[in-house]
């Protein structure tokens, strides 16, 4: 089984399976509770919780855990008044764009290559904006979005309405579900002041996020109970859970920098077999801004649904796009936004590599692929 | 050790923790994703789900899927109109309680046992009233409240309203929490609209629960995203934390009559012991409307707390009322609300037996309160 779509979901790490085992059961105490075996479980979990907030160059005490990470995301977006403007970018994922709906919100134009154009946000922001969320890594394009430049923006704009003496908060929001664990996220670098991590896209388990909150910010919690997470997130703390995501983010950082090395020359491998045995062949976005596990592309005017289902019988499982886009059949605003054709749009792939990915497999895949391009090219060549 | 807080906390059972393993690796897939692999995980997804449903006898369709009871209450209470009145028990959770304070709310009075008063609850029932929130069972005294009898007050109002051509809702909520696995819960014959269930209680994992909405229901979502459990809470799916849930439920089903039957006659026999060796005993509740594991009880005089850390060191574990509360080092309002004096609060004890609990734990921790009881009146008496 060939399995290209890592950035869907990632298999838990046996370190972190390790890691978590004894919680569900000799350490399944309430951390709530005040004798001392309880009181070490609460222990464990904080230092979870600093091993995860470490990563993103953050203290424990400045992360709300979360279910995930779309639960983070609607904790970011529920905090802001109805009447505030909202600024996103055109290549979000759903749990940012389907929140946005629920207020006041613009888009961010993009570029041919999926990033944010700077100048567009220059002139959509205004004296009511009073939040602006661009991902750090579009989930369909693996576009690594400037959000440095994006913060030096928002700093402008906050120091206008400083002098102003203008009360309005604007904060600075990125979904780094994408991209963590696979290059350098630090909080005061990307000059955010909130943003949303997610273990199941690291080899962590589902069901466990966090959000990395400044500061400066002010949230609504959306539960309500025993005061957990400093009162933003009531709920029994997911102690398994959540000591997983340690164990699982501490790993990928000690071989990040190998492992970024070994994807992009699978990466560049798998391309390079792929465009010798596909004519027509287009790779989308641009690699030096590019997640090094991405490798989204199109073989125009071909359905890219048939080719998934043709792959499946060879054992190769790869996506249309970010999997809840692609599960209501949608075809994606993100391919839109940057520029393809209807046909391009339709023959759409995305191909994510994972810690897993051989080069056997990259070998096997690219034939594969291949050679249900070939026969879907000349099923269409009989049937018209 | 001698644990005897099961219900602030389960460990979880062997069968639920093998049902679970698979789905962290071998099955890991995204079940949104569009392959055969994924779409096979989906399918095992709703089976569990349809599992845990039937338990309370209900579908799949009728469950929305949360991180625990807190989102679940939550939910509940977001979706209530700030302008609405609500009434809940003046015996609930703190996400209950909490979740009330952020809206228009009144508590029912509750007697001496715990028992929601139902003459109260009438006079007490508006026009404007559009959420009635009474637990299953009290997480303090295990008081197991009349939920079909008040279920017949609220459709009294509907009828009224309906014949008065009154648009107004009104739903009746009930956290469950407390109950299920140990009680027959089921959402016809308790006439609820909403309840909540909750995998940590009933040797499940921690981080998955789940809100049973009934179909007249309308609910105002706090997550938006992937559009995921009917659009109600997008988020990707915890397979197998969904998947554990139902195998601890469907156990504990399988084992009620028995686990029950034994439970009260360890029961019994711990008061007994404990009645015995310590004067001026009082224990709480009334064992016929009280879940079979709990044993709340009062030393009055003694610090609860100080007897909490004595029996530590002796290798007892147990609790002063619910844990979240407790944490806080709050007073509890239903001990309060009961007609407790300080004293009676002061010298609390929440003892609740589990499925590992003997008869051999129930003596030596019998001996270990009364030995610790003993010494704490020879130092008062020495102090006074």
């Amino acid at each position: 089984m060939i399995y290209l779509d890592y950035a869907a979901a990632t298999p838990l790490s046996k370190k972190a399976q390790q890691a978590m085992l004894p919680y569900f059961d000799e350490k399944f105490f309430n951390p709530s509770a005040a004798y001392l075996p309880a009181t070490e479980v609460r222990r464990e979990y904080e230092k979870a919780k600093g091993d995860i907030a470490h990563v993103i160059g953050a203290k424990a005490a400045d992360l709300v855990m979360t279910s995930g990470a779309t639960e983070a995301n609607s904790l970011v977006f529920a905090s802001i008044p109805d009447d505030a403007e909202i600024l996103i970018s055109a290549a979000e994922h759903p749990s940012v764009y389907e929140n946005a709906k629920q207020k006041k919100f613009q888009t961010i134009d993009i570029d041919a290559n999926g990033r944010v154009i700077l100048d567009d946000l220059r002139k959509k922001i205004t004296p009511a904006t009073q939040l602006v969320s661009v991902c750090l890594v579009s989930s369909e394009l693996g576009t690594i979005q400037p959000l440095s430049d994006i913060a030096s923006i928002i700093a402008e704009e906050r120091k206008r309405r400083a002098f102003a003496s203008e009360q309005t908060p604007l904060y600075f929001h990125s979904d780094a579900s994408q991209g963590l664990g696979l290059m350098e996220v630090k909080v005061a670098r990307l000059g955010v002041d909130l943003l949303t991590i997610n273990a199941a896209k690291v080899y962590g388990p589902k069901g466990i996020g966090a959000l990395y909150v400044g500061h400066n910010v002010r949230l609504k919690p959306q539960t309500h109970g025993g005061g957990q997470e400093l009162g933003l997130r009531s709920g029994t703390e997911n102690v398994p859970a959540t000591i997983a995501f340690a164990a699982a983010i501490t790993e990928a950082e000690k071989h990040l920098a190998g492992e970024r090395k070994r994807l992009n020359n699978l990466r560049a491998y798998f391309k390079k077999l792929l465009a010798e045995k596909i004519d027509g062949i287009e790779f989308l976005g641009k690699e030096k801004t590019q997640l090094v596990n991405f490798m989204p592309l199109t073989i125009p005017s071909l359905d890219a649904e048939r080719l998934i289902f043709a792959l499946e019988d060879r054992d190769v499982y790869l996506s249309t796009g970010a999997a809840c886009a692609a599960s209501k059949g949608e075809k994606s605003p993100t391919l839109r936004a940057i520029g393809l054709n209807d046909k391009q749009i339709a023959g759409s792939l995305r191909i994510t590599l994972g810690q897993p990915t051989t080069k056997e497999d990259v070998e096997q895949a690219a034939q594969a692929i291949a050679d249900v391009v070939a026969n879907e090219r000349k099923r269409l060549t009989n049937a018209g």
